[in-house]
């Protein structure tokens, strides 16, 4: 397999031999495998593990053989603990959430502090095909059946073609050791059904599975290119105004169209409507008829289809902040400001800025087309806009982004990320820590 | 059952409460209940069975068991044997694709001839996520996940939402009787592994599985059609100019495109590419380069991409036929004229004609855009490039459509579908038999 993966680099992948790379290492099977494959074709590497304390001593031993690992092959460590449950309690998240988002918030912060050029994770070829075969039996779309990406900005996974068979071989070959994850978790377990029962009988059925299964997933992943080229431009001519808390649809654009509804899903998935056959009505309804989501409102009117976010009363106006304020009521929840010596807890709910920097009042207010920002460890700045398209929010969830202004400047888009200007730095006197409760 | 059958013909196929239907029964399970159900629901309804004579004692016992059951139900009932592996032989099919294509023109012609609205197939929701999983172990894109419809053209499947399950209950609750198909050709044998040993397991993992899958469909049907939209935009820019043997592409439209790739393998993809990358590169390479496929070559010519048919050196003229000759050498193989008293064996390669209401010189030539004909069968006349899309021919199965013409009028599409004023009528003095061998 050394062979293959070298070869797999070479080609696909050649950025990562001058990179600096951070691999995410949970103990298992797959990416211990990642690092000894990393180490030896002597990549810039080092680890980061996260002990997420939800299994006792075993997640104890996990961090104590990644330690020894890191240690056998002369390797820089990171180890962050986390309480977990606590984190998913605070934040109403499933354990499985809170461990994606304490992860992945780390690993970013890890990166940006101490200049990592990518981050590398152990997907492989079976793991992006029992995620299509979990979204099949739940029912999906296009967007469910297109697998994860290889490399997604700073993200790579160079293991994304190999199968499971090949990477346990190697293993074994070496002699490697690994640990075994005991949790059942229930996405474990609907994993384990696929891969020792599904899975098997499929690749009977065709042995060349998994290869067929790449050339899907990137076919359906250039059809989902062209749907979005397609809706880009559909939208392009049939939205009229945005605003704040509504979206103004041209009716004859989409009547212009074979089949309007493929189209008005897409746009309107994301607002929790389910009633398609109404929404498709509407186009042919008197002016005045409307649709109700449990959050928005599709309204005719004469020529228009007007969607409006029915959660978002006093969103118009942004919300002011003082400096002697302490907490302030946003949408989103409470922000709690306080002055403080260190910065010590890390989480997304919470930023630390060069308190002497801002501008007094600060402002809460949605973000707005043509907002644009630093983000914190980037050269440069960035189209919010962009940003949020990059960090892959539905239509939904951008329609929640609140940012936290000083003057004209960006200083936090809130709970997502910080401005590279405010940033705290050996020159900081007063640290200003904020935190959405 | 019943009573949901009752309510989906009421709510999505009202069409057929006024239609003169004729079902497909093979004897199996799934046409019995088909044909029980609609029975019950006093649709006006005749039975058509193919005695494909591949299973000897057995084949008959099939068509004894559907004699008796139009006889228990007072039901009208047509039985054509045809000599299945002969034609396998003469046409250098598979026994398979033979036994579909007699069984779909035996249906047509029995349709035009008496006047059936809709031929009705008893596929259900199960065929449909069996024929999606294996397209899946085979590799695919979105056309091979989007299923069979519901309704195409005069064939429509009312069973196709309902599970496997439900009609067997159906049979067992009414006591039914059906013919089991003893053959194990390899497809019956795929779909018996999926249906007995993956599909339980999907149903485990999601109870929903088949409710999830069809509303997977139908968005994956919703994102087809956008892609399809997509796709004749670009192409409406960025064909310059089609003849019968090439097809020239301007390239600075696929430049600027974010995923030219995914154009270039929809518009490629039959005819026969398997070489993306360098089909990619071509979009940058010197004037003179060259991509070959099997009967293709994709050549850079300045600004343009020029796609040209190698297969067919002498295409471009049209080929003139005499009253008198008998045997004339085209594309596609040997026409043969004779004159006949009766028209006796129906297959898609032999077309009988009026002789008296052709002008000769007949000549047989390539399809062009702006081709019309009459459609045998159909009031009024089509457009031929509507027609060759009904039929759902890839690009390279149209270029390799030829034209029986007489003066302006298209007599025959070759080995497709005749023009309905050269029919034979009852004034018809001489029948002419033309037979594509």
């Amino acid at each position: 397999m050394i062979a293959q993966f070298q070869h797999h680099i070479n080609n696909k992948l050649p950025f990562l031999k001058q990179g600096k790379l951070l691999i995410a290492i949970s103990g298992g099977l797959d990416s211990v495998v990642l690092t000894h494959l990393c180490h030896k074709l002597k990549l810039n590497i080092a680890l980061a593990h996260c002990n997420f304390n939800l299994r006792g001593e075993e997640s104890d031993a996990d961090e104590d053989f990644v330690l020894q690992l890191a240690d056998d092959l002369d390797l820089e460590v990171f180890i962050e603990s986390f309480d977990t449950t606590s984190y998913a309690q605070e934040f109403k998240m499933s354990i499985q959430m809170a461990a994606r988002d304490l992860r992945y918030h780390w690993f970013q912060e890890l990166k940006e502090q101490l200049k990592f050029d990518y981050i590398l994770t152990a997907h492989h070829a079976d793991d992006n095909l029992e995620t299509f075969l979990i979204n099949l039996s739940r029912g999906t779309g296009l967007d469910g059946l297109t697998g994860i990406p290889e490399v997604n900005a700073s993200i790579v996974r160079p293991l994304l073609q190999f199968p499971r068979q090949a990477i346990e071989d190697y293993a074994n070959q070496h002699k490697l050791t690994w640990r075994n994850d005991s949790s059942n978790a229930s996405t474990k377990y609907l994993r384990n059904k696929l891969r020792h029962d599904v899975i098997p009988i499929l690749k009977e059925i065709n042995p060349q599975l998994l290869q067929n299964f790449q050339t899907t997933v990137n076919n359906l992943n250039d059809s989902a290119d062209i749907v979005d080229d397609a809706l880009n431009a559909v939208l392009k001519c049939a939205i009229v105004n945005i605003d704040v808390n509504t979206l103004k649809f041209k009716i004859s654009e989409f009547k212009a169209l074979k089949n309007p509804k493929a189209y008005l899903h897409e746009f309107l998935k994301d607002f929790g409507f389910t009633e398609w056959h109404d929404v498709v009505n509407l186009l042919d309804a008197q002016s005045g008829k409307q649709v109700f989501s449990p959050t928005h409102r599709l309204l005719k009117d004469r020529e228009y289809l007007i969607l409006t976010d029915l959660t978002a009363d006093d969103d118009s106006q942004s919300i002011s902040i003082a400096e002697n304020d302490t907490n302030i009521q946003i949408p989103l929840g409470v922000l709690h400001f306080s002055e403080v010596d260190t910065m010590s807890t890390i989480n997304p709910n919470i930023l630390y800025v060069d308190k002497a920097l801002l501008k007094y009042p600060l402002s809460v207010r949605k973000w707005l087309e043509g907002d644009i920002f630093y983000p914190l460890g980037m050269n440069g700045k960035k189209k919010l806009s962009k940003y949020l398209k990059d960090e892959k929010l539905s239509l939904i969830e951008k329609e929640n982004i609140w940012l936290l202004t000083s003057g004209e400047a960006i200083v936090w888009v809130i709970g997502k990320r910080a401005d590279d200007r405010f940033k705290v730095t050996d020159n900081t006197e007063q640290i200003l820590k904020i935190e959405l409760i």
